[in-house]
C-alpha cells in the first residue's frame, strides 16, 4: 500500500462501518413503519411511537457524530478525493449533504419531530374516519411549525418552501416548477376543456358492480409477477394508504387497498406501488448496506410508479393482452367488453376529488393544488386551520367540484401527516420524467408496444434497470434523465403523449 | 427534598431512562423477529439479520455500559435503597443481575451470537423441511460451542447445565429438577402402562377428516375472545413454529399452525399462546418502559399456556360450552359426536413423535428427554453431529417409538436453532406450577368448573391476573407460587389431577 492508500483505507473503512450501521438502522425502522401500517394493534401505538422515537434519536445521533464529521472532512481532502472509488466518491458527497444539513437540527427537536409523524399518521387515519378535520389540526400546526423551524435552521433558499423542495429532488426551484406546472397548464388545461365538450365519450358501465376482493388479490399478484416484481424480495399486503417501502434490496414491500365497488383502485394502486418496487428491488446489490441503496430522487421514484400504472397499465397494448385474464377473474362481469372499450373506459377523463383515483390528464392538476397550497403554508404563513377552507376553493376553480366532506378533501392524503411537506410536486415531475424516458426507450425498443400487447414486460424491465433502477442514488436524477435523453427535464413529452392518447380516445 | 431524596433522583432518573430504551430497543427487536417468522421474504434474511445484530449490539453496549455499572452501584448502596419504591429496588436487583452477567460476555462473541441464531432459524426451517439434519449440524455445533464459552464465562454453577437453567428458571438446579422429573415418572409411567392396557379406550375416529382453514381460523379467534384476550392488543397470525410475543403491554402477537387434516393442532396451539398473551398483556401498566413487564421465569410463562391449554381447553366443561360452536363451524363434520365423546377423543394417551401434539400425559416424557439430552450437551460434551442417535433411541427407550425421519425426531423443535438450551423443561415445570394454581382457585372459586362449563372464563382470567398476570417480573417464580398455595413447587398436584383425570377417562 501506498501512503495515500493508507491514508484513505483506514477512515474510508471506518467511514463504511457508520454508514452501515445508519443503513441497518433506517432498515429496522422501515420494518416497524410497515408494521404500524399494516395491522400493528391500537393499543401499543403510543409506546411504538416512542421506541421509534427512540431509534431514530440514534440514528440521528449517529449521522451528527462529531466522529462522522472528522471522517467526511477527511474523505473530502482532494488528495483523498482522488483515491476513492465511485461509489465511495459519492456515498461522501450524499453523506456530506445529510451531516450539514443534520448537525443544523437540535437532536431533542428531531426526537419530538420523529414522535409526533409517528402518533400524527394514527391521529390522520382517524380523523379521516371520523371527518374530523378539527381532531387532526393540532397535529398539523405542530408538525407546520416544526417544519418552519427546520426551515430556518437549514437556511431559506429563495423562498422557505424552496428548502423542502430540493429535500426531495435535489436542485429543484419553486422558479422551475412554477414554469414547467406553467407550461402543463398551458397545454393540459384546453385539452382538458376539448374532453369536456367531446361528443363521444367513453362507456365505463361495465367499471361498475361488485369485484370479489380474493379475485383481485389473485390479479393484482398476477400482474405484478408479470412486471417481473419478484415475490421473494418483497410481499403484497392490505393498508389505508397503499405504499411501497424498500427495507433493502432483497426485501422491498408493496401494499394496496381493495375496493369491492371499483376494480380500478386496486388495480392501479397495486402497478403504481410496483412501479416504485422494480426500482428499488433492481439497484446495484455493489450499493447494499449504504444509504445510495435507495431511488435516487423521490421525482425519479414516481416516475417509475406512474410510468408502469399509466403507460403500460393504462396503453391499450396492455389490456389486449390482459383483459382475458381479468375475465377469467370476475367470470360473467366482463364478458361483453372488449379490450378497445376498457382501455377507453379505464382512461375517462372526469374531474374527481380524489388524487390517487384521478386519471392521468386532471391528475396533474391535483398536484398542482397541492403544491400551491403548500406554497402558501410557507411562503405566505396560511394558518393550517384555514386549509379546508382553501383546498375547498382551488378544487371548485381548478376542477368545478367541491367536497362535500374533509375526508374527500384536505384529509385524504397522508402525507402531511409525516410531514412530507414539498413531495406531492415529484407525482407530476414523475409524470413528466417518465414520458421523456419512454419517448427514448421506444425508441430503442422499436417494438415496444407489440412486446407489451403481448405480455413481454421485461424487456422494459430490463431497459429501466440499465437506465435507472441499478444506480440507485449513485446518479443524480438531473444526470439521469441527460444521460437517457440527452437534455434536461421537459414538460413537452408529457404534454405530446398525453394529447396523442386523450385525441385518440376522445376522437378529438 | 431530604439530601437522600436527592441523591436518589438524579441517578434513579438517568437509570429509568437507560433501562427505557433497552426496553425500547427490546421493543423494535421483537416486531422484526415476529416479522421474521410470519412472512418476511427470503431474500432480505441476510442483510435483516445483520441489521438484527447491529441493534442487539447495541442493546448489548446499553446494557454493559460504565455508566449503567456506576448508577447501579450507587442505586444499591442501602442507604438509598432504604428510599426506593418496591418496583425501583426490584427493577435495580434486576439489571444487577443483568449487568455483571452481560458485563462477563465480550460485545464481539454476543454479536456473533445474534446474527448466528438469528440466520440459524432460517436454516432450520429449511432443514426440518428437507429432512437434512446434516446441513443444520454447522449451526448448531456453532451455538453449542458458543453456549460453552458463555458458561464457561458466567461460571458453571454445581454443573454447567445448571448455568442454563438458571436463566430460564432463577434458582433451578439440575439437583432439584431431577428429584422433581423422578417423582413424575415415578407415577406417571405407570399410569401411561395402566392406560395402554386399558379395555375401553377413546374414539378418536371423528377428529379424522379434512377441516377448512378459514373456517379453524374464525373458531381459534372466537375462542381467544372468549379467554378475554384482547384484539385491539394483539393480532392472530401463522407461522411454522407457534408463538406469543409480548412487544409491549398494548401489543401481544400470538400466532399458530392450521392443519386442514388435523384440527386439534391450531385448536390447541392457539389457546396455548393465548395462554401467554393472556400473561403479557394484563401486566400492571406501571411496569411499562421497564425490563419488568414481562413474564417472571419461563416456567410461570409456560404455567399459564399449559394451564388455558390443558386444565381448560382440554376439560370436560370447556367443550360442553364451546361444542355446538365448534360444530357450527364444521357443518356436517361432527354432527354425531356429544361432548363427552370429544373430551375423551382429544384427551386420549397415545405415545407420540411430536411434542406439541402429544397428550398431557406422555408430554412429559418429551420434556425428560430432552432435558436428558441437554445435560448430556453440556455435562458430557455430546457432539451435536451424534444428536440423532441418541435422540432416536431414548424415543424408542422412553416412547417405544422411533422417529423415521429427522423433521419429526431431533429438528422438529424451533429453540435450539436459537440457542435456547435449558428451555424445555419450562413446560414441565409449567404443568406442575399450573396443577399447583389451580389446585387453589378451586378452592377460591368453588364453581370455577361450572363457570367453564357455561362459558364464563373472565373469572378465572382475573384470579389468575391478581395472582400471577399483574406482577410481570416483580415477583420472583417462587415467591407466586409460596403466595398462591403457601408451599414450594411440587410434583404431587400435576399427579394427581393427571390420574384423577385419565382414571375417570380411561375408566381405570
Amino acid at each position: 500500500m501506498s501512503t495515500v492508500e493508507l491514508a484513505v483505507s483506514s477512515p474510508l473503512k471506518r467511514f463504511r462501518e457508520i454508514i452501515s450501521q445508519i443503513k441497518q438502522y433506517e432498515e429496522i425502522l422501515g420494518v416497524v413503519y410497515w408494521d404500524m401500517r399494516t395491522g400493528a394493534p391500537r393499543k401499543g401505538i403510543e409506546l411504538r411511537s416512542e421506541a421509534v422515537g427512540a431509534l431514530s434519536s440514534e440514528t440521528f445521533k449517529l449521522s451528527t457524530s462529531s466522529e462522522l464529521g472528522e471522517l467526511l472532512a477527511k474523505l473530502n481532502e482532494p488528495e483523498i478525493q482522488a483515491e476513492l472509488s465511485e461509489i465511495d466518491r459519492r456515498l461522501v458527497e450524499e453523506s456530506t449533504k445529510e451531516y450539514e444539513r443534520n448537525r443544523k437540527i437540535p437532536p431533542e427537536l428531531h426526537r419530538e419531530y420523529v414522535v409526533l409523524t409517528s402518533q400524527a399518521e394514527s391521529a390522520w387515519e382517524e380523523a379521516k374516519e371520523n371527518n374530523d378535520f378539527a381532531g387532526f389540526v393540532p397535529y398539523l400546526e405542530k408538525i407546520v411549525a416544526i417544519n418552519r423551524r427546520f426551515i430556518e435552521l437549514w437556511g431559506v433558499k429563495s423562498t422557505p418552501y424552496d428548502t423542502l423542495l430540493d429535500m426531495y429532488e435535489p436542485g429543484l426551484t419553486t422558479v422551475e416548477l412554477d414554469r414547467l406546472f406553467g407550461e402543463l397548464r398551458a397545454r393540459l388545461v384546453p385539452l382538458a376543456e376539448q374532453i369536456a365538450n367531446a361528443k363521444d365519450k367513453p362507456d365505463t358501465s361495465f367499471l361498475e358492480g361488485t369485484f370479489d376482493k380474493e379475485a383481485q388479490k389473485t390479479f393484482s399478484k398476477l400482474i405484478l409477477k408479470e412486471m417481473g416484481y419478484d415475490f421473494e424480495a418483497g410481499r403484497l399486503d392490505e393498508s389505508v394508504h397503499p405504499f411501497a417501502t424498500g427495507l433493502s434490496i432483497g426485501d422491498v414491500r408493496i401494499t394496496t387497498r381493495y375496493l369491492t365497488d371499483d376494480i380500478t383502485s386496486a388495480l392501479f394502486g397495486t402497478i403504481h406501488e410496483g412501479g416504485h418496487a422494480l426500482y428499488e428491488q433492481n439497484i446495484d446489490p455493489e450499493l447494499a448496506r449504504t444509504t445510495l441503496s435507495t431511488g435516487t430522487s423521490m421525482g425519479i421514484h414516481e416516475s417509475q410508479s406512474r410510468l408502469w400504472e399509466n403507460m403500460v397499465g393504462r396503453s391499450l397494448g396492455f389490456w389486449k393482452r390482459y383483459l382475458p385474464d381479468l375475465k377469467a377473474h370476475f367470470p360473467g362481469q366482463l364478458d361483453n367488453v372488449t379490450a378497445e372499450q376498457f382501455y377507453r373506459g379505464i382512461n375517462v377523463v372526469q374531474p374527481s376529488l380524489i388524487r390517487i383515483e384521478a386519471d392521468e390528464l386532471t391528475y396533474n392538476l391535483h398536484i398542482m393544488i397541492r403544491y400551491e397550497i403548500e406554497k402558501m403554508l410557507f411562503n405566505e404563513d396560511l394558518n393550517p386551520r384555514d386549509l379546508p377552507e382553501v383546498w375547498n376553493k382551488k378544487y371548485s376553480e381548478a376542477l368545478g367540484i367541491t367536497p362535500s366532506t374533509d375526508s374527500e378533501g384536505v384529509l385524504q392524503d397522508v402525507h402531511w401527516s409525516g410531514g412530507a411537506f414539498g413531495y406531492f410536486p415529484s407525482y407530476s415531475l414523475g409524470n413528466m420524467y417518465g414520458a421523456q424516458m419512454v419517448d427514448v426507450a421506444r425508441r430503442e425498443i422499436p417494438d415496444l408496444d407489440d412486446q407489451i400487447a403481448s405480455g413481454q414486460l421485461l424487456p422494459l424491465k430490463e431497459w429501466l434497470t440499465k437506465q435507472v433502477y441499478q444506480y440507485g442514488k449513485l446518479l443524480q436524477p438531473a444526470e439521469i434523465i441527460e444521460r437517457i435523453s440527452g437534455k434536461p427535464l421537459q414538460s413537452s413529452y408529457l404534454c405530446d403523449y398525453l394529447e396523442n392518447k386523450y385525441r385518440e380516445i376522445y376522437r378529438l
